[in-house]
């Protein structure tokens, strides 16, 4: 009895030091645990989408670069990641004409092995929401998320078309 | 006289070979050469202007990415290379709720050196117009420039306010 009083004491004590630390996103159930590298991916491209009023960036890890830089994104090469970073559309208020990154929404991956991920369209799909990165952890993530991109089954399932750069 | 038609029927013969190469974007009359790594930079911010209808990546050199992360970009340090991508914006074919890069419009840089660019506010500025680079090379170029951005002279004369990422 004394020991579990001191345990539960401790991890009274212990919970606020634990959420003052950085946030370590959950690994999601399909076991595809937040590339930690990716806010050094370089760019595929960028959007902005009305139906969520979003403004997007597509980053690419080094895999991804290199078969964009060579044309050769369809299929994309196993070993790649996308990352498909959303923020709430705002209104600079320096310049008005301009929409800016408000609120980060979610981030969005996609990572390309034709073997491991063959029974869902040869991409690992995941998703974490917002700056806390809460897992967007659904046993059907990966068939929402083919029954959208199934539009551009002619580009490999992905949207995004590397942008050009001289 | 032989020497001249000579070498005119050479120029002629090896203008074509020479524009078949890669376009090298000229250096500007104020002295900055294209950051040829500027592929390469990270992530600093992405936009959509309704004054010019582009999409805009806002990329960062290591020292600009490393002070964005440390919240520290007010001033910029020196060193730092800021490259501002336009394209055009186009409706996607594929989900027209989603605005892509069309046409690439241009590249302007703004690279902080308080001292080297003490007459200009502390930034060398710098414009290549479409996939051609073609220098955007007027003699009051900077004063353009700092025309606009001293609405933000409170930001160390730049618009972008590096994104929040996870």
């Amino acid at each position: 009895m004394k020991k579990t009083v001191f345990l539960l004491c401790a991890l009274l004590v212990a919970a606020p030091l634990l959420s003052a630390e950085e946030a370590k996103p959950v690994p999601l159930s399909n076991g595809i645990a937040l590339p930690e590298a990716y806010k050094n991916f370089r760019l595929i491209g960028v959007s902005s989408r009305s139906d969520d009023q979003t403004l997007r960036a597509i980053l690419g890890n080094d895999i991804a670069i290199e078969a964009a830089r060579a044309g050769k994104t369809n299929p994309w090469p196993n070993g790649t990641i996308l990352a498909k970073l959303g923020w709430k559309q705002k209104t600079s208020e320096k310049f008005p004409a301009a929409t800016i990154p408000g609120d980060f929404t979610r981030a969005d991956f996609m990572l390309k092995d034709d073997v491991k991920y063959a029974s869902t369209g040869g991409w690992g799909w995941a998703r974490w929401i917002g700056l806390e990165l809460k897992p967007y952890d659904k046993p059907d993530y990966a068939q929402e998320c083919i029954a959208c991109h199934s539009i551009v089954k002619d580009q490999d399932l992905e949207f995004t078309r590397p942008v050009k750069l001289p």
